[in-house]
């Protein structure tokens, strides 16, 4: 059976960014996006163009570098908005119009301080103007995760009718449970007259811990697109990680879906979005953690020789991790000292580790990159008793 | 309606532990165990007593001093790691022996290179022979992810009847999803006869993001008890993190089903296993991370005030975060000196912080805590223009 595509929308430039003390720079932006590019991603959400003259000029040169995924910069519905994501997309290959305003009754009262029928006017009034500019127009109905599924279904058809392509489903507070998400995009797919001709959208937020199994829960029940960032940066506890769906899909191919991604470039990508936004990742952190694959080489040696599929680990090369691509500079942390150190032959206990990471930071803030034969000179010169090493 | 009470076990000091470098001593341990008793988790697993002699005078130490909680220690399903384990225990108040073996077919041909039927006579005997030391047993089905339902509905069965009080269903490879691991918890609970008188306990693992999640669909579909970890710390991509568990329970008032965790003392203990452990918590981790609660003072201008449930966001306070308790010191990162600089006023840019947090770790170098005072100095020593500062 042929595998359906669920479509990767990274918005690490846009709703990854809303970090304090991370907001990137253009150059840094267009590195980014080249990557996400070679990485397979579908559409890249470059910024939110009317935001700042520093955003749209972002979204304006991202939008001329990428070659093979969509452009998409973010508005709210409002005329002003669209015409300047349109005037900052206009190089694009294959532009898209992200537009979209709240639909749950809260923000309809006390944002909008509006109707439901109001909202829906100026939703699909939105998406016919976005439309006058490009082709692919995607709607967020904000809060949806929130919104009376009736009155959903009602603005999901409208704002197709009107020309929209993606419909987003926004768990703006991240507060849904798995079920309930899935019920939601369910509840749509059966119930909105030509979802046919759109796509549904998950965009989670994790602050319950909960953002990759809400996007998992929305695809095994109809949606194709994910909204998401890599190591799952963004505002308060962040949005879906990338590395997260994309390697969960890959894992259980029952469910028959399946990513464009080139998963082995995940590892270096999530290294290269911690180091510009300065924003570390926990050394437990699933996939792209440097812990993530410590204990593969024991559980290797213990018995996976004989029958890799006893314990079923992701293969670390499939994310692109390897002895020499855990990079140690001053900035790195105890575990990927400990983790390097071992492939070298040390295990240290914690005092050991201690007295080593000093004297590595000595070397670190000397040298731009640590290596395996600077790790054998750290050890004797941190006078850790090599013959009591564990 | 009164709620089913889920109780936590934690597991930060036996399965946490288990990281590389971040080995702790046995008074760091009691620190860490007497916290987790005023936390108010219902069972401490103290260690693998017959690891190491180290490990065995941790489990007895904390044995000695935990007032509240039951102390477990682990072993696998034999005679001499039992006794141990019941002479490590032997002060506790409530003991609990945590026993078990591998259940799964590949584990059973590949790791034993036993059967089905002598597997099981292992299991019966392991819950017999700890129920003569001590009266709570829980049993652990090792790989119970991937072993099949009727095979485990046996094995819980008949260890049910050999005195185990609690059955733990590990999913060890961290690789089911959560309908799965749902749906493994409603058979047992449907097939296994006697299986009112014991308790279901959720193990998750992280290596695909999904261990909160599954743990909740775990206790949705029967289970009563949750292993778990402060930060969801552990080998590989970690455990369930006990925050996200505790605070998705008493989000969802729906599933009446609630635990005994004081949260208040949640962002502390999660500061104090992070210290002790050298493991830093990455700041957009959910509930714990330095900017967990980072926008919600924004939105509390914006909209809140007027009407909280707006966004229903968790109140910093319910977990124990306020502006001070966010500790800069050297080790502090980036995000946590924006989110204390925003505090006392300063918006920073990422070019801003990048010189305040040079001119900061001058300063935390030379002071054990910056307080709130200090962080003024060193905006004007950084020389950043104050009058540009967003």
């Amino acid at each position: 059976m042929r595998k359906d595509k669920v479509h990767i929308f990274d918005t690490t430039l846009r709703d990854g960014e809303q970090v304090p003390g991370c907001k990137l720079d253009t150059s840094q932006k267009l590195v980014i996006a080249e990557r996400l590019d070679q990485l397979g991603v579908d559409i890249i959400e470059a910024g939110f163009p009317i935001s700042s003259p520093g955003d749209f000029q972002s979204v304006s040169e991202i939008a001329k570098v990428v070659k093979e995924a969509t452009v998409c910069g973010l508005t709210r519905a409002v005329k002003k908005d669209i015409e300047v994501a349109a005037e900052a997309l206009k190089s694009a290959r294959i532009p898209r119009i992200h537009t979209g305003i709240g639909t749950s009754d809260s923000h309809i009262k006390f944002k909008f301080n509006s109707t439901r029928e109001k909202i829906l006017e100026r939703a699909v009034e939105a998406v016919k103007y976005a439309k006058s500019f490009v082709e692919d127009i995607e709607f967020y109905a904000e809060d949806a995760g929130r919104t009376d599924n009736e009155y959903l279904a009602r603005v999901c058809e409208a704002v197709i009718k009107a020309g929209a392509t993606v419909l987003n489903i926004p768990d703006t507070t991240g507060y849904c449970l798995p079920e309930e998400y899935g019920a939601k995009m369910k509840y749509l797919k059966e119930n909105v007259k030509g979802i046919e001709k759109a796509i549904l959208s998950c965009h989670c937020h994790n602050d319950l811990g909960l953002a990759t199994a809400n996007s998992i829960s929305g695809v095994i029940n109809g949606a194709r697109q994910i909204e998401c960032t890599i190591n799952g940066i963004g505002e308060r506890a962040g949005n879906t990680s990338l590395e997260e769906v994309v390697m969960i899909l890959r894992q259980h191919p029952d469910l028959n879906l399946d990513t464009g991604i080139n998963s082995k470039l995940l590892y270096s990508t999530s290294q290269m979005v911690s180091q510009k936004m300065g924003m570390p990742v926990q050394p437990n952190k699933a996939i792209v953690g440097s812990n993530a694959f410590a204990h593969s080489s024991g559980i290797h040696q213990d018995g996976v020789i004989k029958k890799r599929e006893t314990y079923e680990i992701i293969d670390p090369e499939d994310v692109g991790v390897n002895e020499s691509s855990i990079v140690l500079t001053a900035r790195s942390g105890r575990a990927a000292l400990a983790y390097r150190a071992k492939k070298v032959g040390y295990e240290l206990t914690k005092v050991q580790l201690d007295s080593v990471y000093d004297e590595f930071l000595k070397f670190a803030d000397r040298k731009k990159e640590i290596l395996d034969e600077d790790i054998h000179q750290i050890v004797i010169a941190s006078k850790v008793n090599i013959e009591s090493i564990a």
